[in-house]
């Protein structure tokens, strides 16, 4: 880091944040173990991805220390990756461990040295303070009571997979029912369901409605009769064609941007995972993408929701440049962090450039975690603010002549103001 | 900057520059107030991006001096854009400007300043000199009589878009008519007025033909039986099914280039756009791309023929290895600018490095302005020369060990030299 | 290039190297003039994309001398482009050229040099010393009889295009029935034909099975009924349907990846490239690439060969992402060099970095020559140690704190320690 970057970085680091996407269990947030942070599927797909057996590593009939153990055996081969960097980031600033690598003869100590840590009863908020963390969007399923945790701090947020992908599947509908008190058996009722949730979840305090979408999926509107159809054999159980099945997802999908411009609520798209691909990988490392995507997909929905703002992720680096054009040319799209298979440097640093000069600033949420683990954001964070002082540095304060203040506040309106206004936290 | 950086800018500042596409009207070329520098697209849509709504934009009962007013008030939300830094550039050189950024205080000031010099006789000649242009291409409609203005300093481009995609349309069909006394009928007809329009254009000094082109677009000769069909539906005023207007657009578009072989001149494609994909967006900010488009289409096109020379823009960085690679093997097929939505400096800088390392360097265009009024030649070519200054500087002197007058030659063939030779001005 | 930058290189160079995929002929591999040099499709394609007539390249009526003489003609206006680099290390590196550029004064000496050099009779020895090579992977025909070289240093590789795109064709069903003694009248004797092939490979050393696909091509499994009917049309002349032509490929494709099961052979797929796209192309000089190709197209492929490891090359940087996600994701699946059209140095290094900070680092196969000639590993190794050397200096050194030591280690294994352990050389 030049001396410049160094100062850009310690002025982002010392902000608190809100992290507007994460996985946390607001009832179990912080790591309970050294295994729930090794857990992480970026470890074990990695792992299995360098040749450790499925098996091996999913086995159910062994403790969290020997699940560290096992997946030690791999970090070798992995310490290259920026995701083992996130490993060693958090067991130093949390654990103070200091080798330069965790080894066959150094992770049992390190394990026992986390556990004790983790058993301080204030252990989550201790790792909130250090990571200056005070907000973390949840990603709550559709049936969430969403009870027994400060919503203020931990806050909802309608993830709806389920209703648009899986209304066909009988577990989803009884969970709707239960849930609603509403059997969704025509377009109507599945409609007042819907309905229910969103009243639900803003009571609340829920912040966004969130999905992630599969590079086929094409949202538009469908003719009542065509949803009544399909509502109606989905919720008779009767199968569906792929084409009906295709129209009962996008009446779902469209529903809920109803509900979002109703509640005023932004609408998180995910946009480009194919579900599955590997179809032995591990738990979490089953998902791609196929490249063959465009936004031009989602012109029916921008144009016809201008009330809904739409953060969007996407998956690849591929889909940056339109992303970018997209968020510039509609008023209700905006840039949502770098998600999943673009969540490495190589990749941020490019789409990080491009959006902080063509986007306008007001649009850009920069990052978030996507953690399922508090002990993740330090270290995520940490990664995206080293490449925004970076990119600030060169290319406005050396590039056209920026003030550091004037880049500092740009920085910080784009690491946290935006999710302020945006999600209206 | 590096100082070396900077040399090599300095040299490629001293050039003067033919702008091989621009979209200037001869009779009126400079800005008569700010607006007409403010009113330039991208801050249109920027402003209407970040949230100011269309009609209080274009609001049509409002002087010039108000719109300004107005799209200032939202400056601060775009202050990050590279086109934003455009317009301070403008301000800055032409102006006298001097304060940081142009905000509800000082903006009167300099709407009057930057309105007393635009009323001065020779600001026409004042804003060519400073930006040290000397040739300007147009882009004219086919039935633009080219007349009135000097087409050695600003030269005829005849562009095609409505032949090609609108002769569908009866007010198409009747300037082409009036335009070349020849109601095109039949597709012998049809070919004998576009045949007109080459004449012409040839005589007033025309350098290029031009297209824009959305990414469905697969051009292909089509037979004499389906031509004359089609054009015999058009011309009559009859609906034409999908496929029928493609075959239509197909066979104007073959002509094109049929007189592109016969008249000497490039045939300019600009590859990639969708129009009016953001229904409700402002004049001009309503375009975006699909991505899902590929160079390949183009393969009859570039096969049949060899004779044209086909300068190519593509509308996203997304599509830059494709054009390396097809200018590096197809003989016709020559580099041309950076696009619209790849004209952004992160996008030029990886596009440039892949050009200027893979393509011979007798087929690159460097740049062009794709201005409507004269001032944005100045900060647009900058930001271009900075980056290839520094490609040349990082890549060429550092990287390979060229002299940096090698470098500057090279830079200049790409700037300049280029356009002399490709479109033989 | 930095200090740091320069030391790292310094230690990669010194490595010696096996290169993974080339095309040399062993009973011929190094150039026995500079014409076998500058003959290298590289040089006469980029010759005729600038202006060099087909026929003047290829006149065969020609002596090598006279071949390199013309040129050379065109030498000047390819001189920002790498591969001319390339050719000017070899010039300096083997012949001791000195002068700046290779002109129409100069070339005729050099030609002369490099002749004298290249009729020593230990120039081959010379060359592989130099270059610091002792094993070189062959692309071989598969009716190749393996015989007369040293299969240690020049290791078989089976090539598989003509069985999977061109059964079809007379001449290659003739050619396996001569390499076999199988005629592959139906889908049982083909697959015996194949398997005779593999062990004639195997027992001569073979090391991978490898093949180029079209981006169009999808690898699935076909049902025997389906298999029996295409290999009896095709053995029979009779012609195919599209379809039928495709089940034919994907019949023969998946037989191969049964037989590199139980060979225990790396199948090396080289995806994307469309071949005659220019057909008045030179020779070698006519193939491109559609960017509308996805990895997702070898899902079925690679959940049904978890034991093969695919060795994977992309035409394009475009489709990267993917290549590094489905290298992360999929254990076979390994990244493997730098093909082609993203063989050039802005693409390989942000290739590179995303590979080097994502995939595993026992899963990357840093580069391979690609080469015709033995002359041409050293400027093109070179070249992406170069790249390799300045990203581990700037992503591990500086960005992560890594010792220098640990980071030529890493550079070490993907330049040639992967190569061994991947494919058991």
């Amino acid at each position: 880091m030049t001396d410049l970057s160094r100062r850009l970085f310690d002025e982002l680091e010392s902000l608190v944040l809100i992290d507007p996407h994460t996985h946390i269990n607001p009832h179990s947030p912080a790591s309970k173990t050294l295994a729930d942070i090794m857990g992480y599927h970026y470890y074990t797909e990695l792992a299995h991805s360098a040749g450790m057996p499925k098996a091996y590593i999913e086995d159910k009939n062994i403790s969290p220390k020997e699940r560290v153990g096992r997946l030690v055996e791999k970090l070798g081969d992995l310490s290259n990756t920026i995701q083992v960097s996130w490993l060693m980031e958090i067991v130093r600033e949390f654990f103070g461990f200091q080798d330069d690598a965790i080894t066959a003869k150094n992770w049992e100590k390190l394990y026992d040295n986390a556990l004790a840590k983790m058993q301080q009863a204030d252990w989550e908020q201790q790792v909130l303070k250090h990571s200056k963390l005070e907000g973390i969007f949840l990603t709550n399923d559709f049936d969430d009571p969403l009870e027994g945790f400060d919503t203020k701090k931990y806050i909802p947020c309608l993830r709806t997979d389920d209703l648009v992908f899986h209304f066909e599947k009988p577990a989803t509908r009884e969970r709707l029912a239960k849930a609603t008190g509403i059997e969704a058996t025509s377009a109507e009722l599945l409609r007042s369901a819907i309905g229910k949730l969103f009243v639900h979840f803003k009571k609340k305090g829920a912040r966004a409605c969130a999905i992630s979408i599969p590079p086929t999926f094409t949202p538009t509107k469908v003719g009542s009769g065509d949803a009544q159809k399909v509502v109606e054999l989905a919720a008779g159980g009767k199968p569906l064609s792929a084409d009906q099945s295709a129209q009962l997802s996008q009446f779902v999908f469209w529903t809920l941007a109803e509900f979002c411009t109703e509640h005023a609520l932004p609408f998180d798209l995910m946009i480009g995972v194919n579900r599955r691909v590997y179809e032995d990988g591990v738990y979490q490392g089953q998902d791609l993408f196929d490249k063959r995507v465009s936004l031009l997909q989602y012109k029916d929905l921008f144009n016809a929701f201008p009330k809904v703002t739409f953060p969007i992720s996407v998956l690849g680096t591929t889909s940056n440049n339109e992303l970018v054009s997209y968020a510039w040319i509609f008023p209700n799209v905006v840039t949502n962090g770098h998600w999943w298979y673009s969540n490495i440097p190589s990749y941020i640093e490019i789409d990080t450039r491009s959006r902080l000069e063509a986007v306008p600033r007001t649009k850009q949420v920069g990052y978030y975690s996507d953690m399922y683990k508090l002990e993740f954001a330090l270290p995520k964070f940490r990664m995206y603010r080293r490449i925004l002082a970076k990119v600030l540095a060169e290319d406005f304060v050396i590039g056209r002549g920026w003030s550091e203040t004037k880049a500092v506040e740009f920085g910080k309106q784009v690491l946290r103001g935006n999710v302020e206004t945006i999600f209206k936290v």
